[in-house]
């Protein structure tokens, strides 16, 4: 029986991460959620899942959770402390990183410090702090398994194999619902069709993000760091079907790929039974019916994003925690129509132009870039992007 | 330092082991070599390979080559007993199984009895007698490397997975030059049209069994034996450019699949280098400049061939050898133009037909049924398919 912690319940990855945990009751048992806004959702899954703890944002969300939840055994705790509770409990053998953005770095931290197996959805974790986590993680011996399915992909395909026989890391990208839009409509981009994904059924950020390319940007960060690979030996392919979730290239020319339908549920199950597989009730693959799988490289003239991220990782340091903080900006003022589609790497890339790199030595720093990068986001919106 | 032992070193996979070696002198040596009437061939190998042993097919060739390698300290030995001789020689790591047909049959189980690795290219070894080699394999912890890419890629595939998750297998298949060819139109196939094979270059038997689908029958039941996975959990993909050598599918729905550029050297390296990767100077993949991968059904009314091999697989015992036996004798006729190309199903379906199935206990017991289904089928076509 695995203990699970999961934070950011109430997100497309913890509502899946339950499912699952549903799915397999005589395997995982729950023992703490955390939420941000979808209080109702929380206390339904609460209600349902029987956690030993609950974090929410706020003193006043947690008065509410704890009247709803009269009754039922479940401490009740809320804000930063409350999201590290979750995430460090003695009684957790593995923490769900699901939180969106730069908020789940200190869960995160918190997690591995704790010593937890951390199945990590958050991308911004390793983005922001990929050097501090990642020798944390061997210090302690926590593992990191990868939730997103491009991570999980190339998890699975460097799995039995050599790491000194990798050439490169092929991530895949679908491209996003712009994929063959000339650049000079760019402009005229409304937040619904950035929301309308083709493929994947994800939250708002990171559907903005799979549509300016940032999101692949992230990934290769992610990457690098996940599987201690240079970024000039990874690749983004424009891969429209998500069917290839992504490739591992080796010195002798092969690559070994991993491949299935586009659902969070197997990666999430993955990160969950590793080194098991669980017998998921999901349709098989029919590379028959599909038919077609097609390729091509990314442009990065239409989508300057995925350039700025292969940037930031070559600058190193507080860079990529930068970017990350003008990017989180910069999607939450374009929802907002406060910016339009083709201004988001424009904002980005000027917020990154006036930073002076320092080296990551503690999350504090991390988090005073962050905070830097959003505070100078901010203003260049204010001065209207002049 | 891995001494190896070729065996059908003038065939392609032969020669592309030579190169292979050839390219990395100080990880392999060549101790012995066969061959069967590329005499010319053979001895330019051994001078340049200076092998301990090689052999021919018969006494009148091995003369022809110990005077033509006076001066070289070589030992010229011929007919089955040469084959067995070079198969186990005592100075050999590993053994590479590359003689086309049932002829591969006794090199190979001498190799295996002698408890030398081998590198298997012969797939009539597990066809006719699977059951005995994967035990003898075992029995004396022999390794049996696959060659064929699509074994190889399914063994990739199946590295650092847990084969207790396997759902099933999937060979790729290129479909071959009569892919889209109406079925009205398979009398008039000439052996020049059959031997033009889109992807590979391989030898006139095997490519004829490309364009029958019989080639990949074969490899569903050798790839039964090699990865202990009944029949009814092997499909078959046709996928025209050749890119996926195959995949295994998870019971979770994730499939692990092995892709590289149409070329043997890849699989071959892996089977000679294994669990270690070679840095091959081959071209990467290039799926961006592909474009486009396909999938579609096999068409078992057109290509009757693979039917009978599943059906094979599931009769068990002799019936693999025999079908094999028949198919060599079918193929053979073809290439002489003595039967049309949509004689060769019917005739082995003829013979396969009057075969009472027996258990194979032995491998003489297997050579029987190979002489049986020969004779057969050779009578079949004396008697003009009536």
């Amino acid at each position: 029986m695995k203990r699970i912690s999961v934070l950011g319940s109430t997100g497309s990855i913890g509502v899946s991460t339950l499912q699952i945990v549903a799915e397999f009751p005589e395997r995982y048992r729950i023992v703490a959620l955390t939420a941000g806004n979808n209080l109702d959702l929380l206390c339904e899954q609460a209600k349902k899942f029987r956690p030993i703890v609950v974090a929410v944002i706020s003193q006043v969300d947690a008065g509410i959770v704890k009247k709803r939840l009269a009754g039922f055994q479940v401490e009740v705790c809320f804000g930063v402390a409350g999201m590290i509770r979750c995430a460090s409990l003695a009684d957790a053998d593995m923490v769900v990183a699901a939180v969106v953005g730069a908020a789940g770095l200190i869960p995160t931290v918190a997690a591995v410090q704790a010593g937890k197996d951390v199945a990590l959805a958050n991308k911004e974790t390793l983005v922001m702090a990929g050097g501090l986590i990642i020798e944390e993680a061997r210090q302690r011996g926590v593992k990191l398994l990868p939730v997103d399915s491009e991570h999980s992909a190339i998890f699975q395909a460097l799995s039995g194999h050599r790491h000194d026989d990798v050439r490169r890391l092929i991530l895949t990208a679908s491209g996003g619902p712009f994929r063959d839009l000339p650049a000079a409509e760019f402009r005229h981009i409304v937040p619904a069709d950035a929301l309308a994904h083709p493929n994947w059924s994800m939250g708002k950020k990171i559907t903005i993000d799979s549509a300016t390319l940032m999101n692949k940007g992230l990934e290769v960060i992610e990457a690098h760091w996940l599987f201690n690979v240079p970024a000039t030996k990874i690749d983004v392919h424009i891969h429209p079907e998500s069917i290839i979730h992504s490739m591992v290239e080796y010195i002798d020319g092969s690559v070994v790929a991993q491949l299935g339908i586009p659902d969070m549920k197997t990666p999430i199950a993955y990160a969950l039974s590793w080194p098991e597989r669980l017998p998921l009730n999901q349709p098989a693959l029919d590379l028959c019916e599909l038919g077609t799988l097609t390729f091509s490289p990314p442009d990065i003239q239409r989508f300057p994003c995925l350039g700025l991220a292969y940037h930031a990782l070559d600058a190193g340091g507080t860079v990529p925690a930068v970017m990350n903080a003008a990017n989180e900006v910069a999607v939450a003022a374009f929802l907002k129509q406060q910016i339009s589609f083709a201004d988001i790497p424009v904002l980005i890339e000027r917020v990154m132009a006036c930073h002076q790199v320092e080296d990551v030595t503690t999350v504090d720093r991390v988090l005073q870039a962050d905070l830097w990068g959003r505070s100078r986001a901010k203003k260049f919106i204010a001065g209207g992007l002049k």
